[in-house]
């Protein structure tokens, strides 16, 4: 019956590991996959991901002594949760898995690497603690975290494919330089600046490269154009070809593979899900005339094993359902829906009485109280609350410096709880905040959160003449974020934002993606640059704040565009400066960005900007829009 | 008989024309759909564009009453071919289609323009001639167009739905910018420039509208990132939602609609194939037993008459696949593929025996000329070319000055020509110039253009010691081009060259759809903008050179710059800064431009540059992108 149960349970999660069947084992594999075991591992996934905080380059620095003794910490949970895992899976499964062998790796070489560093410090050598950048290796590797495996496994399929269309676009970017080159140098021709243009074949290259992304258009053409408006057809061509088709390519190449990886995924755990329920239905059938089927009581005592929260009812609900005709068996294909079953959020449809008539039935079925509740279910007290949204916009809009409009707001919030006491007293309160509630729900927090905003504003006000600027703009996001609620209004866009909602959770996986890929390339900015360009500050009266604590930034257009804050010198600054990599069509401001790290350290520096502006502008940027494309065909 | 074969010869080519049926009209009919009538009307149609190149202001200038004169030619063809087709369609028929009603109200309108035009001129008024706008409604709404009118439609039916998106857009932009501008305007931050910083409404909207194509990313960011880095919070939240989820939204739902709607076309197209092919049997079939069969003779009478090129030996492959088990019969289901069958293009497959070997058998299978032929079939063949055409191309990167390397050129070029006449010796010229042989089409080609180019070069230099820098350039193009066979030589590159060469018809399509809607924008840009931009030549000596022949863009950014040639003077120029525009990323140098001509005239000149980046920007380029990814799914 355990056995049974865990077979359901991992088809009912999509979990695909191979367990012994011994019951000590099944027990200790139901210890594994208990929600409290994978809370802690993430948990000190994130210990470990976020010690980056607090090591050299640090936002708030603690002694080395100390991290490196949380990292051990973690590191021993891991080696817990590993050992764990060793027991339940056999033995050569365990040594098969690519999985387990990359985090025992990792495990190995960061115990390795923290020895080392404190080896080397005694002697009185200093090392760079190389083993950070395999942190997100743990994120990616254990068991937990399915999605963002798969997330990786799809850009890893759909590299062979991309490097072809790159290599063709590399070839036709070559094509082109040549082209440029030949046509243009002898011709002696000068760019705005004065200086010489198409000169030297790197030179070419990379302001083609750069025409791709559109940023130096038209200012490369222009002094071709200017001599001769034939030369103009070179570039047009070039950017209908690379900027245009190609880029088109790229996209439609990782769409076309992400679909197709997403339907094999898809098929696979269909599959797989179908392969363990049948395995329970074959540890708990008896024969029953021809065919094989489960008894009701050992189907109850299952689905209680399985699914402990669901109440009686909804239990009773799924038997009927899987039953055939009235008999006390359940057949096995029916069986083998439980699983889907089971994922099913059951939705109460039957109308509640609400609390208040049961307790005063005579007063809430009152002539006056049917009038409220005819008055709150009429569209038209849905129009009434919308014009007050737009008015209320409009004050926003004004000057909130005057008292009378800061005074309006204690009106409108007014208007707002009333609007939620009403709609509380009209419709039942748990069908209100049932979870498919989205906007009721929004509504609630938000003005919650802004009566007690307002509340703590008034009263330091009121007390000491005070007032957080910090809490005023809290406020103020609060009510901006109010006005969002008239978008629910109109079907049109109601249609819109649901599908923008259901996407919502998977877009966390990419999340949790860009999460790592950023944290390696953080970690080695970070090495790389870290204390290089410092920011001292806007109202610095040091005179280095002006080059950014670096001569070799005097007079630099980074240093002159204000850019100091933007560096490596801590894991916040570096997702901050990455994020800013990513927006990279303005290449301009980025080339700016580059430059000024490699004025710093040296011209080398660029291969690491190259490096990330491939990797996450070519590769994740567009599989997040295939992702946005094929859920929305989903969806909408 | 000839009304089957103009439904036939309808369901071939995917027309829909309602026509009358008596015998006058059908022959009225074939002769309207003749090609050499098609032809003359594109030609015209045509014609009519072009006359912007020699309209005040035109490239080259034609007096008025030329242009004129021409265009009342134009239209009287037009009224032709309306009239034509108003005697072959039934009357209420043509009156209830809004095409024609279309066609004929341009045709009325432009003749308005025209008289009262010369009307006004008489009177010593000048008016400007509005009716230009309006020529590529002729483009659109000729039945000839059915392509690029079935884009439009495209585009007309995904309006609503983008435009739903774009409100919800622009609502999320003006929630941002008013939280924007209530969090930072009081903090009065300054920007790198020393200017105020979110302190206005309508500049705030601006500046986060441009940070959407991020194209003042990060600069717009530091000034407030500079004072804390919590002020990135709001940034980045803004990028993300706005950036990249709702311009991949744009893109889902183009895409979405563009596919729903292609389902539809095609659905619809493949239902009125069949009710032609139907019409057309009834006309045909006898009775014979139980059903209706159409006699061999007149199915092979109908066959000629449709398709009188075909060669006897494929209408005879077209009956025995039509005809079931040697009978002298052709049943419903057979006849209706008929239109199908015509469009497939038959490839003889047959070895034809090579004209050589007609001739002269004993020399062509003779040992020296077997060897031949292996070694051309031999893999090898392919390598020892692939690596020629390298060293070709790193010769070309060489310095030309050369006379070593000048010489070279011929080897070259003797070596390709050598290869071309190998591969005639051995293939059979028919197969080998087959219409689906697109590399031995293109090698061809190329060899001989570089040949004529490099002869008359080598002549001129001989000769006069004169060499042409044009010619020398069309060699060079010509060289550079050969170098991009060696694609074909990589299998996985060749699936990606297949597929562009195969959607490239259908991309012509859009070619058609951008030249249509920069037609309109070019005629509109050049009444508004001509002549207050001008480009008085790179070396001029006029000071005016430096201000573009304009007192106000003294110091202005646009003609610092040197952007002078881009200006709306005539056709052409107006294309390319279209062009320029489409290119939007680089905001910066489209606000450059769209300032300049700001400048000269009005601000609301500005609302010209929107309207131009909203249709051209969201609309078609997303609709090109979608329409080469589901190209893609389809031929990849
Ligand atoms: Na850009």
């Amino acid at each position: 019956m355990l056995l049974a149960a865990a077979y359901v349970s991992d088809a009912r999660y999509n979990r695909n590991i191979l367990f012994e069947t011994s019951p000590q084992s099944i027990r200790l594999y139901r210890l594994y996959n208990h929600q409290v075991m994978e809370a802690v591992t993430y948990f000190f996934i994130l210990v470990d991901l976020a010690l980056a905080l607090f090591e050299d380059p640090a936002v708030y620095l603690l002694p080395v002594w100390a991290t490196c003794a949380v990292e051990l910490v973690c590191l021993l949970i891991f080696t817990i949760r590993l050992v764990h895992f060793a027991k339940v899976t056999p033995r050569n499964k365990f040594w098969k898995d690519m999985k387990n062998i990359c985090v025992i790796l990792t495990l190995l070489l960061t115990l390795f690497d923290i020895i080392l560093y404190w080896t080397l410090i005694a002697t009185g050598y200093y090392i760079i603690r190389w083993s950070r950048v395999m942190r997100p290796l743990f994120v990616v590797n254990f068991t937990e975290s399915r999605q963002i495996r798969r997330a990786f496994r799809n850009i890893r399929n759909t590299l062979p494919e991309v490097a072809n269309v790159f290599f063709l676009f590399m070839f036709s970017m070559v094509m082109f330089s040549l082209m440029g080159l030949k046509i243009f140098s002898k011709r002696h021709f000068e760019t705005a600046e004065g200086t010489s243009y198409f000169n030297n074949y790197l030179d070419v290259f990379f302001d083609l490269y750069v025409l791709v992304t559109a940023a130096n258009s038209p200012d490369v053409m222009m002094p071709a154009y200017n001599a001769s408006g034939w030369y103009a057809i070179f570039f047009i061509v070039y950017i209908i070809i690379n900027t245009y088709v190609f880029m088109s390519i790229f996209l439609a190449v990782v769409y076309n593979n992400y679909k197709k990886h997403l339907t094999n995924e898809v098929m696979k755990l269909v599959l797989l899900k179908r392969c363990k329920m049948i395995e329970a239905f074959k540890l708990l059938s008896v024969k029953k005339g021809t065919e094989f089927v489960v008894k009701e009581a050992q189907w109850t005592q299952l689905v209680k094993l399985v699914a402990p929260d669901i109440s009686n009812s909804h239990r009773e609900l799924l038997l009927k359902v899987s039953q055939e005709e009235q008999e006390k068996y359940i057949g096995k294909d029916s069986f083998i829906r439980l699983a889907d079953l089971l994922n099913i959020k059951v939705i109460t449809m039957k109308t509640r009485i609400h609390p208040i008539e049961t307790w005063m039935p005579k007063l809430y079925n009152s002539y006056v109280s049917q009038a409220i509740q005819k008055m709150v279910k009429h569209r038209w007290f849905v129009y009434v609350f919308d014009i007050i949204i737009v008015i209320n916009a409009i004050f926003i809009g004004l000057d909130d410096e005057n008292s009378m409009i800061s005074n309006a707001e204690w009106i409108f919030l007014s208007l707002y709880i009333l609007e939620i006491l009403l709609k509380l007293y009209v419709y039942e309160p748990k069908t209100f905040f049932a979870r498919n509630q989205f906007w009721n729900w929004f509504d609630t927090w938000i003005i919650i959160a802004a009566l007690l905003a307002t509340t703590i504003n008034a009263v330091l006000k009121s007390s000491g003449g005070y007032t957080s600027q910090q809490v005023l703009d809290f406020v103020l996001i609060l009510r901006v974020l109010r006005l969002v609620r008239i978008v629910d209004s109109f079907q049109r866009f109601r249609v819109i934002m649901n599908t923008v909602i259901n996407i919502g959770p998977t877009m966390l996986v990419f999340a949790g993606l860009i999460v790592v890929v950023y944290y390696v390339f953080a970690i080695i900015g970070m090495e790389l640059f870290k204390g290089k360009i410092k920011f001292l500050g806007t109202n610095s009266t040091d005179p280095a704040a002006d080059f950014c604590g670096n001569p070799k930034l005097i007079n630099s257009a980074f240093a002159m565009s204000k850019y100091c804050k933007n560096n490596f010198n801590d894991i916040v600054s570096s997702f901050i400066i990455l994020l800013e990599l990513t927006v990279v069509n303005q290449w301009h401001a980025c080339l700016l960005l580059a430059n000024g790290f490699v004025a710093v350290t040296h011209p080398s520096a660029r291969i690491f900007f190259c490096i990330f502006h491939i990797v996450v502008v070519i590769l994740i940027i567009n599989i997040f829009i295939a992702f946005i494309l094929e859920a929305f065909l989903v969806e909408y």
